[in-house]
């Protein structure tokens, strides 16, 4: 028999039923393979994000240059943040709502924002999971950079840090890349997670994602990983098979407040995370995404900023879309067991 | 510039980026053809669904016979309902919740229910926009009998019926079938579209989805089709490209009690939309879903069921988990003008 679950901190229920299920490997859904081929040369000079064709997008906001390739004009890129060339929101001043109909029924405003891409690495080829550590860590701190000066405009309410790999999650562009957009409104949502935070909070007197910490580390079955600063879950209620929280055991609201030592952190134990699920499952398709505090809001005894990854090896369907429950038809502490026996790469 | 839309009921944000957009015919994603190919014989020969298979499927629940076929063991049938052969929820009596951890920190329960499937039509190649509206009439009323039926079920809270309609929407067999899921418990985003919707009823004093087919109607622009009891419309904040919503004219807030003459006329209505998108869009995949109020509350008043149709034109991605905000690079207008201008199937 299957088992209702239910996420603590998102209230979302999960059917939890493996006995629909596939074995891990079975989710592996191409081989990992040499993807350096001739065909692929025709990619490679369309492609809007690789060294020479520069001119393809907007100027960069944020460069860094690779160690001892020089200064000046000559100099190699390492990273590059550019604005997104068809983005979703564009930046504004004017924050109104404009309302239509009869009793202002119909709501809305100008699509007010930041929306840029991260051009992680100049090749093409590469993906987090193979990637340096030290490429890993100037990832992230090009987030960082991104998220606090994005923060001073005053429009900005929400910014959303997220990484989409492989056409099912989303992306048709191979090139290693994130995304960030930062958005003027704070979606119901976001604030029911907050609510539900801050009740967890004046009941119990406690952060309720450090309770989950604190808890997942007791019971162990669901921890995929731990180093000093992270700790890295199989979700008791994950939604989809393979879903991963990567949590910081240092209570902090905002993601762009970490420190140097846990940004390196993070760096390596996001690669060796994204290398298990490369190794593991056949370098599958999935989504990242950076969950933290809306800025302006800063509710640093409730909130706890954290990473989510989501494998792409389901589609969300009619029960889902119509219900709010999501099916999930493995078990969270068999992928935890799978993902803790699978080497990852070296660094 | 983009906008960004609210859904009034929902509260669902949306950035409508038309911009980005393709033009209705580029969402064509594969020709209309005749499926019957040679090679199709051997799929019909292994469905569980067609006729001479049914022992591969457990015993009906609901069986409806052709016109004129006859009676008894030669007569052959129109529609059938089973139990799901994998299902994600079954039948027993246990639904107290089981609690894990330090201050009952985890919460599950078994995972009691209902599961079936709707075996739609004896064709094995047939789908609703290509059936006759008699047959699409017998889907509707199998709908109303089963959910009649397991409401009677004390453990029942929520009724979903849904059709996945192609791989992308989340099936991977093609005979046409529809799928009902009776849950225990009532999701937190559930109550909180009610909860919105009597907050409406507070203070206007009326029904939100009531108000919606008024405001729609005096502005047209959203409006794809309309009959003596129903409205199609493309809802203002569309979550993504050609979402549809059928809200029936008569205020109820459970789909299980329309009357004979409605369930006529959306049987009608149901079959020209499908057959509108099927001929405009090249046999979209898509998902419908019916959201009706959870049976034990009955919330006449203030909640009003309806149809969502869901294409599946675009992924959902890594902005969309991260901030709860969807992203539709499609305008809700154009959809409804283009879908207002395709000429659907004949009855």
């Amino acid at each position: 028999m299957s088992e209702l679950r239910q996420n603590t901190i998102t209230k979302d229920w999960v059917v939890i039923a493996p006995e629909r299920s596939k074995r891990p490997d079975e989710f592996k859904h191409r081989k990992v393979q040499d993807k350096r081929a001739e065909q692929d040369v025709k990619e490679q000079a369309a492609c809007p994000f690789c060294p020479g064709n520069e001119a393809m997008c907007g100027e960069a906001v944020l460069t860094y240059y690779q160690k001892d390739s020089g200064k000046g004009p000559q100099a190699k890129w390492s990273l590059r943040v550019v604005p997104n060339k068809f983005p979703a929101l564009v930046e504004d001043e004017e924050t109104s709502r404009i309302t239509e109909g009869i009793g202002n029924f119909f709501v809305k405003m100008n699509g007010v924002g930041h929306h840029e891409v991260v051009i992680e690495h100049p090749e093409h080829f590469q993906t987090i999971a193979t990637m340096s550590r030290e490429a890993v860590e100037g990832i992230l701190a090009s987030y960082i950079e991104r998220y606090q000066q994005l923060s001073e405009d005053p429009c900005v309410q929400l910014i959303t840090i997220f990484r989409n790999n492989g056409p099912r999650a989303g992306t048709s562009l191979r090139h290693p890349h994130s995304q960030i957009i930062a958005s003027p409104i704070i979606p119901i949502q976001i604030r029911h997670v907050i609510e539900e935070a801050v009740r967890y909070f004046d009941t119990m007197g406690r952060c309720i994602f450090c309770t989950m910490i604190e808890q997942e580390k007791t019971v162990e079955k669901r921890v995929i990983s731990e180093t000093e600063h992270f700790i890295s879950v199989a979700p008791f209620a994950s939604r989809s098979p393979f879903e991963i929280w990567i949590v910081p055991k240092r209570h902090r609201a905002s993601f762009a407040k970490i420190s140097d030592v846990e940004k390196r952190d993070l760096a390596g134990v996001l690669r060796d995370i994204l290398s298990r699920l490369y190794h593991g499952l056949g370098d599958p398709d999935y989504n990242y995404m950076i969950h933290s505090a809306p800025y302006h809001e800063d509710p640093a005894d409730y909130y706890h900023w954290h990473l989510q990854i989501l494998p792409k090896l389901s589609e969300v369907a009619g029960f889902e879309l119509g219900s709010s429950i999501y099916l999930n038809t493995t078990s969270p502490e068999e992928n935890a067991r799978f993902l803790r026996g699978i080497k990852a790469s070296n660094s």
